[in-house]
């Protein structure tokens, strides 16, 4: 009487496959000798304990009701909404863009906003245009809802290929293909994995690209990692403030999690287009009607009282010691004289690290398993390209070590290199 | 250049609607007179302001690293999964049902892991069984889903017809639409909106029809409710524990936010099949990879300390208070003379009044409009009959207002019943 195990799930439930990060997780968790440098996770040491304390107990000794443990709206707390309009558009240089409260709205993290952004706009077969490399939590995400991922074509800097992007567009409006692309996903600033952002006459320029093929499709800029800069802001503004952008529904996500406290968990959106926030507010009723209003009081309060902005100022000095560490234990064991090539990042979590011609970084190849045997983890790059065709990359993560053990993680990556070095 | 409307979204995106409940809201939020009989919200003096203040300074205080402020895992905390399996299964009357913290997961709220599921089970075109009424939040997410809920047939008592449900089951065979239906949905435990609990003999008979039918489908047991018991606890076990559920894959729904305090948002699921929970699990990592662990830790911190029981020994009596405030309201304005029935429930947030004949409760008719005279507000009942065929209930919420208020609210209430009273 029983059924098949296919049969039992949806489309959606047979196309779920176990997540990468996953396998890497049980990898750490059962070797305690083992230094992860694969997690996105944040610092542990600057959290903000005493700040999260004291707000709570501000909040229970509120006059009038406690209303920061009842139920709150799905759209999210109106103040809070307020005070992250108004950041947002003050980080884009004030520009009247249109970012309001009202077309605002909260989640679990960004990642639930972005989510429910690609429930709303996309179908089964359609296509989202992607950066090459990518967040890879995106990309399984796709593959869930069976939404296919194509790259914009990239120079080897990481910087978009404008030439190579015409040619595609242009082959997918031949074959077809560029009816199915429902929205654009672009990383604009200290990007996950490649650490890159963009300036505002490539992200101007990506536009007219789009519209000179008739591609006014939704763009969403995922700005998850633009308050974490180590020295200065990334000055350009968002695709909201650009005018090269106009008549394209825009969807920006944010989040107070990873510059804040990731145990909170609270994200945000703002929409160009009424009708786009509106339909989101509407699934997220069906998910979950409304993110833990607690955890909105919390940081409502956090961001009202300018502790936010104190507590960025301790963690953007952490984070950019903790890359310098990284970052120079690699090239003080001499991963440079490998052949391995990267860029130092101004903001963001990630080292993005190409590995020379010959050495292949996929999971399981030989370089995955000289790294297990020197106890250290990464993340394949290729997890992080929609096409999954290039094996020569690799993230590393600095949130979480301290600098000493990154210098020691940075010292066996490089004897894995060493390793696996092709011969010349 | 732009697309019209309908172009801009999904399939899913194109079938969403506002939630009824929000035009509900709206009202209520215009007009400071109006008392609301309508939100499921709970109640405001218990919150566990104290509770909360204390734990979340010990977690702060605890040696080692501030882990509640950093992320958790996408299943949740293993301890909290542990004390939620023991609770459940102590519940079950220590049955070894199979409840355990590995098929056991942690989302926002319950709902959130009901959305999981359905999205995990069914495919647009696919059907649900459930009660008649039921949760009527279920049935906008099912609309968005394109799933279609059809109701088991009910007795006048709210009993399930077992001779009807053969009668559907048979036909449903017959004309096809058995092969699409995917889940059961049950409330067992004073059930939102009709206070209903289910008998462990009518448990395990639907079971038996259901296996009769070869339908063994998936069998989701919503158990929101369950520790709002006014005096006992309601005794039947749940599905997982009942032998004639055997061989049905069977999905448990609890919720620590109605027990302690919504503004939280952390539910549980316990799942009888490792496959299902994991695919569940799957899934919530493109969702938001795991709902606040901070929120996570302060709950289990609470049970772990015996607080969340003592919690629930005061709002227990709170709710039981507020039932009798509003049921005797209503049989002292004399509603009960005019024609309505209802029956007293023992646990739950609701009061499900069937008007007489000829009152027709749903929005925008005759009473609706009387109600919004009387500046009182409440759930028009078809909202919660999945085939919507049906307009004389009405649920009514005592959980938000104090006594005095729901007495108040009770007495305009019947004032708008007498106005719209079928003559004699």
């Amino acid at each position: 009487m029983d059924m098949l195990p296919r049969e039992r799930f949806s489309a959606l439930g047979g196309r779920l496959h176990p997540p990468v990060i996953s396998a890497l997780m049980a990898a750490a968790l059962d070797n305690p000798r083992l230094l992860s440098l694969a997690a996105g996770f944040t610092d542990t040491r600057t959290l903000p304990v005493t700040s999260v304390t004291w707000t709570v107990e501000r909040l229970g000794c509120r006059e009038g009701s406690p209303e920061h443990l009842q139920y709150g709206t799905t759209q999210g707390r109106r103040r809070l909404r307020e005070l992250l309009s108004a950041r947002t558009s003050q980080q884009d240089a004030g520009s009247p863009g249109g970012i309001v409260p009202a077309r605002t709205m909260l989640g679990n993290g960004s990642q639930q906003l972005l989510y429910i952004a690609m429930q709303v706009l996309c179908d089964p077969g359609d296509i989202v245009l992607v950066d090459r490399p990518t967040y890879f939590v995106f990309l399984e995400m796709l593959s869930g809802l069976g939404v296919t991922p194509v790259s914009l074509p990239a120079r080897a800097d990481g910087s978009w290929d404008f030439e190579a992007i015409d040619a595609l567009l242009t082959a997918m409006r031949a074959d077809g293909r560029a009816s199915r692309i429902r929205a654009i996903y672009l990383l604009g600033y200290f990007a996950n994995p490649s650490g890159l952002s963009r300036s505002e006459t490539d992200k101007s320029a990506l536009a007219a690209r789009l519209r000179a093929a008739d591609l006014v499709v939704p763009v969403i800029e995922d700005a998850a990692y633009r308050e974490l800069w180590f020295h200065q802001p990334w000055l350009a503004r968002s695709v909201f403030a650009l005018d090269a952008w106009e008549g394209f529904s825009r969807l920006y996500l944010g989040t107070l999690t990873k510059p804040f406290a990731t145990g909170l968990k609270i994200g945000f959106a703002h929409a160009s287009e009424a009708d786009l926030l509106e339909r989101m507010v509407w699934l997220k009723g069906h998910h979950d009607f409304g993110s833990a209003n607690f955890n909105q009081a919390v940081l409502e309060h956090i961001i009202e009282e300018g502790e936010f902005d104190t507590h960025l100022v301790g963690i953007r000095r952490a984070y950019a010691g903790k890359m310098l560490a990284l970052h120079r234990g690699l090239e003080r064991a001499g991963l440079r004289r490998l052949g391995w090539e990267w860029a130092v990042p101004d903001g963001g979590l990630y080292l993005w690290l190409r590995a020379p011609d010959g050495v292949d970084t996929g999971i399981d190849g030989p370089f995955w398993k000289a790294c297990m045997k020197e106890d250290v983890l990464y993340v394949p790059g290729d997890l992080c390209i929609a096409e999954r065709d290039d094996r020569r990359f690799v993230r590393l993560s600095f949130g979480v070590l301290e600098p000493p053990a990154l210098e020691e993680a940075a010292a066996r990556f490089a004897h894995a290199a060493e390793r696996v070095a092709p011969s010349k």
